[in-house]
């Protein structure tokens, strides 16, 4: 097959429904009919969400590989239930395609959304295929479930919490930055950033993890932790302190910073796509979680604090300023 | 507000969040957290299905306004849900919007979708908006549900059964091409034809009520009842014998036709978008909803037959012919 035209589009729905249930228990009829049937878990809480990956927005097939692209259009989405405490349960992906698309970016492109539903045993149960004029445009929704005891939000954050981070922050901006820059490969420490931002690993685990150890609020980063700590004590009603000197940064970071002339603190607190929670919790249930899981992958970076004292970075010479978001806004005005 | 920027997205976020939720007995959180958290109905099977809607390739906006366009985007969605007998009940919307959109224009887009959420009782819980280097795109995921013994799959249909329609066919396939056309405002055939195309009604409580009274298979026929018959004769491994003088046609369709020098008949088998359903039911069965409901807007249109004698349509003359499928197929070859 040498060109979608040839294939058409019921012979790519054909290849592309092949390997997308991973749980069978849960489907009754999959990709194939007009709507997916699925069996959801008696008593828990249903979870959706979506979103769209617009070629030349949010990503550049000079700079990703359609593999990459397709793990990452489902790995967003899957952050997005890891952040409320749930486990993702099905997937249905619609593709915008140009009619000079190569069949193998599109096998490829579903090749890697197969690898990721795969691993963290979500079912591909539907989509829609259709052409494009200009441009690749994927749009993922998800669906999960979440134990209603376990359910976390925005907005349960209290004064006390300690606010922890899983992972380290900001790689996934430098290794933006890198891909854009080019003839990043031949630097050791350019390989572990491109590789958070082109395949982002969504922290479902640990969501689920520390939802049922009583985290009282939970986001995802997508914006970075200043958008995101700002959102939190938004919808709490709540002020944060974040400590500067605490947040996790990987040492490639430190070198990438050193190298791109950047502060490496600045990709953490307000780059994108980093696809790590953030979440607030009563701090001796967090000494217990951390008790019970001494390995865990996890950072206190500050405080909840009164809604009076607002968003701030108190910075390693105890300096405090206030933290504003100013993560990815589409649309936004120019400064 | 003038453009956009100067809303920016979340600003634009706040306007669209307004007046989504019209059941609020099943939405724990709608708009504005991570994901949707949805109370499910317990001993239902959930639904769910996505369609993507693409600028210059699903429509122009020219030829509809935004509000129809909204519409439209939701209607198309719950079509499919009408067609596994079920109930929608929540969605789910991604736009990608060049950064020239009026706001104005994603107001009245958003406007349509929440008039035909609140006429179908669907809440919008969730989305993203993000920007379009080219073009405007729509996707809207939809959730529904459906008592296990009301779901009607394609693959039900036995022989001796008959096969119905609903409402009229190729309607909407007459709107478009009088809209492409231009200068139709003129004539009175033609807006009932274009209201089809810009603005289908889903036909949600007519399939509860087949699914419900027994149907044994159910499509929307979307791409032309060709293509439909032989989506339903496929997988219940059936033939289908149509009556091309039995299908239903809107007068206004056969002046349409006589003005643009086409075969009505034509419309309704090839022509897509309109939107009504197509069941199969024993003929027992059948007459017993009929008596129900005399003024059912339903026409038997033909009868399922023994696989071998495939999907055919048989003219008033009695003349046999094999019936393909020639509906709309994004990336086909060119004959």
């Amino acid at each position: 097959m040498n060109s979608l035209k040839e294939l058409g589009e019921f012979g790519l729905i054909d290849v592309l429904k092949q390997d997308t249930i991973n749980d069978h228990s849960s489907v009754v009829v999959g990709i194939g009919d007009d709507a997916a049937v699925l069996l959801p878990t008696p008593k828990q809480l249903q979870l959706l969400t979506t979103d769209m990956l617009v070629e030349s927005v949010h990503f550049d097939l000079t700079t990703t590989t359609p593999w990459q692209l397709g793990y990452k259009a489902i790995a967003v989405n899957l952050s997005d239930i890891a952040a409320m405490g749930g486990a993702p349960r099905h997937a249905v992906v619609s593709v915008a395609l140009p009619h000079s698309t190569p069949p193998d970016l599109v096998v490829n492109l579903y090749k890697g959304m197969k690898e990721i539903c795969h691993e963290f045993c979500v079912n591909i149960v539907g989509g829609d295929t259709v052409s494009s004029p200009h441009g690749l445009v994927i749009n993922v929704a998800v669906t999960g479930e979440v134990e209603p005891a376990n359910l976390v939000r925005r907005s349960g954050a209290q004064p006390g919490d300690v606010v922890v981070v899983t992972g380290n922050l900001g790689s996934s901006a430098a290794g933006l930055e890198l891909l854009t820059a080019g003839q990043w490969e031949d630097y050791d420490f350019a390989w572990p950033l491109v590789t958070a931002h082109l395949t982002p690993r969504p922290q479902v685990k640990l969501g689920q993890l520390v939802a049922a150890a009583g985290a009282t609020s939970m986001d995802d980063i997508s914006d970075g932790i200043a958008s995101e700590a700002n959102e939190i004590a938004s919808a709490s009603q709540v002020g944060i302190r974040l400590y500067a000197g605490q947040i996790p940064l990987a040492a490639e970071l430190k070198e990438a910073a050193a190298k791109l002339g950047k502060t490496p603190l600045d990709y953490a607190l307000y780059g994108g796509e980093d696809f790590q929670l953030v979440f607030t919790m009563e701090p001796g249930k967090y000494a217990a979680l951390l008790a019970a899981n001494p390995e865990l992958p996890v950072t206190k970076v500050g405080e909840v604090v009164d809604a009076g004292e607002g968003v701030t970075l108190v910075d390693q010479a105890g300096q405090v300023q206030t933290l504003k978001a100013r993560g990815y806004n589409h649309f936004r005005q120019e400064d």
